[in-house]
């Protein structure tokens, strides 16, 4: 599978900082959201961006490890948190209600049936979800790519409607020990730096958790220079894998995406890989208090939005990023010039 | 001027600290979010709170200092952006109509006359503004308890009106001056860590800055116990004392305070000085870029929502925060609880 995506255009640039610096304020003084500013333009290649139609992507799906025992939680409340989001009563409702972000949950392959249900997309690759990545691959490449297309297709349907703009959350229990493995892969930083508590592994838990990880590098015997795509197969769970299908297909039309910590920066860093120029349509929303989301923020030089030690993940620190994205195109569009206020410049 | 603000009561914390961790998220997933919702709850004492008629009270004054060159840009300023924010084309007019937060303009002692304008509310201490600090008091006594009052007033009269959240913001060429030498005289932290660039100046503007400043320090010679009020009287100006007086007289009846940066701090700084209990209603917005707010919040021992590089004052950050405070109280409000979506706890 190939995507295609462009590089954000330069041409506007000087236009594009012209204006942000004859906004009635001192050059510089609203920090990260002059940056921000600058960067939507570029990828809407216009003076006056407009965020139109907001929605929020949730992939779920299952993954084979969680029953050995990497995470706090039990593999059913997976699909028990769909059930929450169907209702409306998880945190990503109630923040993405708040912020006026539509939400659509996606079964990328959740081992539960959920039957035919209103706002739940159905686009499982599997009915049982991965495989145990500690014995085998979690997928097969034809999984992979079905997924990345799915994905990459559903992203697509949105841009057809008119959303520009597009947030990345999910749900999978035992995710954080998945996109572990597939940081570790990717950005070659130490397996034991990208691992931490997810959910909330006692001590005992996290060892747990330390010694089947390295089990799993140890099985796959991966070269540092692996394919993004053979990485995702041995490790990602599907909802990883369908998000960086999203991620690609979105950039391809020139949405914006907003990405949220740790399991989705490993979707990220995977998609980005097979094509470079997404990062230029990336916003990135907040520092998850997960340890390794340290590592693919180094490896990818971003400094995200908010620090509020989140580490909820289902795309909440997208959502809650929302309002300041929406901020920075609003002072681009909206404040006064000093010529426009007559407010005499710096002497 | 007496002002009595009770403690915050702990009687609540119990339940609420219950309700917060039994919503469906892994305990402290949400970071700073779970503390602003106990702090919230606690003002309010209930488990449900509401955050209503939000206002953010924008505060101006001119300061005789600024003429003698503490600031990059000339002192009419400070009347052009009184006008910019009556016509709404200023940073805070943006991001508080994107945020639905009413905003008030107060003149507090701008050296010009508006005439009777929609929008803005006449408290001018003098009509000249402040004295120049570096060979003179400020203000006297007499303008300091009178602009304290003044400030208290239209707290109260908020408060009146069913507002029970407040944001402070100001406006004032070399106000950053001003706060700088209220932090050193409140928090002895040295001089020099409490000057920053302002608005912009080069490294002349800061050498310069610096001297003219160490001699108004040298000038008022004041004790290290030097009472608040002494301290505004001899370096504030009368749009930071009168912030102060709001402080007061919002916690008096027990809002909740946005608190934005450097200026706001400084006003702070003096007003909890007056009553430590003002401290229990206060939410730390951002952190500024002017440097001088890094000893502030140390002496505060608060630690802020954002951190974007801000330092344009007016407000701005702390109606940036807005959204994740109501994100706070939504999730507190309207999230399920693991018995109400039939989700498995940890396990």
């Amino acid at each position: 599978m190939k995507f295609s995506i462009a590089p954000t255009g330069r041409s506007l640039d000087v236009a594009l900082q012209h204006k942000i610096d004859n906004k009635t304020k001192p050059q510089g003084s609203l920090g990260q959201l002059e940056q921000l500013a600058l960067q939507i333009g570029r990828v809407q290649q216009t003076l006056t961006p407009t965020l139109s139609r907001p929605h929020l992507l949730v992939f779920a799906g299952d993954h084979g490890a969680a029953k050995a025992g990497v995470s706090a939680y039990p593999q059913e409340v997976t699909w028990q948190m769909v059930e929450n989001f169907l209702a409306g009563g998880a945190a990503i409702n109630v923040f993405a209600r708040l912020n006026g972000i539509a939400l659509k949950v996606i079964d990328a392959g959740v081992a539960h049936d959920f039957g035919a249900r209103a706002g739940l997309i159905d686009a499982k690759i599997s009915p049982s979800g991965t495989r145990n990545y500690i014995s085998e691959a979690a997928m097969s490449a034809a999984e992979c790519a079905a997924a990345l297309a799915q994905g990459a297709e559903i992203a697509r349907a949105l841009a057809d409607e008119g959303c520009t703009i597009l947030g990345f959350g999910e749900m999978g229990i035992g995710n954080t020990a998945s996109a572990a493995l597939i940081t570790h892969a990717l950005t070659q930083a130490p397996l034991a730096e990208c691992i931490g508590r997810g959910t909330g592994l006692d001590d005992a838990g996290l060892a747990r958790k330390r010694e089947l990880l390295a089990q799993a590098t140890a099985r796959a015997a991966l070269p540092a220079d692996a394919e993004a795509a053979t990485v995702l197969a041995e490790f990602a769970g599907f909802e990883i894998v369908m998000m960086a299908g999203a991620m690609l297909g979105a950039a391809e039309r020139g949405m914006l995406l907003l990405i949220d910590g740790f399991i989705v920066t490993s979707a990220l860093l995977a998609a980005s890989r097979l094509a470079p120029n997404l990062l230029d349509y990336c916003i990135f929303c907040h520092r998850s208090a997960e340890p390794g989301h340290l590592a693919q923020l180094a490896d990818l030089e971003a400094d995200p939005l908010i620090d509020l030690g989140l580490r909820l993940g289902e795309g909440t620190g997208a959502a809650l990023a929302w309002p300041l994205i929406n901020a920075a195109v609003a002072f681009l569009n909206e404040m006064a010039s000093f010529e426009s206020a007559g407010v005499s410049d710096k002497s």
